[in-house]
């Protein structure tokens, strides 16, 4: 596979394409369309073809797409073919509201335990989820071999967290501190800064009459 | 200004920036260089002036940048430099983290209030905010010149949002929900779908050996 050039837009498109397919699927259709994909996740049937012809050549002219192996394809791409362990670090409001989150475990993601720093909430449960000492961070990730934690820490704690996960062997990071993390090559780190992205709102409708359809460039 | 080409991770960098230069602003500190900007923020200060450079010519050579100055222009083209009135859609455990969220109030998004649709929730607060049936939100809107909703209701539910929605003065939503809102030109939507996220985190995870750099083209 040759993905060097492949714009992040595509991969978020091809999580909503599969997330699609699933339900499509679970409805007994077996076959589909460019054009009945991109009408079910608001996009076009060019840039669907587009956006999967980057990783090979999926349907048949005049027929459509197989759905049960356009999206066990697209699936494998997306690394979500097999289940991903994870640990929440935070268990304040927003750790709460994705423990809660059924998103991610209907696509493989399993939240294991919740790791906090505060003494009062160790012990208790979040969502069911075990509320563990910070300070048995690395030997759970260890023994139960976690792939990603998701930190929401207030800002300036995230750094500190970040250096304990590097001595861990995890792989990602989904980051939702606006802390920018320090972190070395063999762990990825995915930010989601719910203030950027507000901001990032703001500034459109802003300037609305100065941007081109609207947009930013992607 | 002439904003037709500008990429959108310069908009995510100038949030960055702006959050940055109010803590240095607050310390005391009146001129800072772009590679005091860049550390501060993790970038480099070449992408600190590029981005800079879309909007003007802030800084004066050999001297630098006067944090409050820049600080202000920052705000002016992000549109924070005045408040902005906000509801909550969806009263559940993703809404009430939210709702406590204190980086949107120190960046002058405030939150007025939250709807919801289950008649059990209606009446009581919701982290200070009163919780109010859906049906009273378009009169709401109109009455407290509410500019953005975010939404955080489930999948299914929020097109019929995105709906009601579209036909009060709103300019934005940020969108928490998987589902791609249909809605006027004039209403700008931001997504930040949190499967997506974690799907191309574990997309980087999974083909990292095949990715230039480790990152995807922005």
């Amino acid at each position: 596979m040759k993905t060097q050039k492949i714009p992040e837009a595509t991969i978020t498109r091809l999580s909503v394409y599969s997330r699609f397919l699933s339900v499509v699927e679970a409805s007994g259709i077996n076959s589909i369309s460019s054009g009945e994909i991109a009408e079910g996740t608001g996009g076009t049937p060019a840039q669907v073809r587009k956006d999967l012809a980057y990783f090979g050549d999926f349907g048949t002219r005049g027929v459509g797409y197989n759905v049960p192996s356009l999206n066990e394809a697209i699936k494998e791409i997306l690394g979500v073919d097999k289940p991903w362990r994870m640990v929440l670090v935070g268990a304040g409001n927003l750790g709460s509201a994705l423990a809660h989150y059924s998103g991610f475990r209907n696509r493989g993601f399993e939240i294991m335990a919740a790791f906090d720093n505060d003494i009062r909430k160790v012990g208790m449960t979040l969502s069911g989820l075990p509320i563990l000492p910070i300070g048995d961070m690395a030997a759970y990730i260890a023994e139960h071999d976690i792939q990603i934690a998701i930190i929401t820490v207030p800002g300036p704690a995230a750094q500190d967290i970040g250096d304990e996960l590097a001595d861990t062997g995890i792989s990602g990071i989904l980051n939702f501190s606006p802390t920018t993390l320090s972190m070395p090559d063999r762990v990825s780190v995915r930010n989601i800064d719910l203030t950027v992205n507000l901001e990032v709102l703001s500034f459109i409708i802003t300037n609305r009459d100065f941007l081109a359809g609207g947009d930013l460039v992607e």
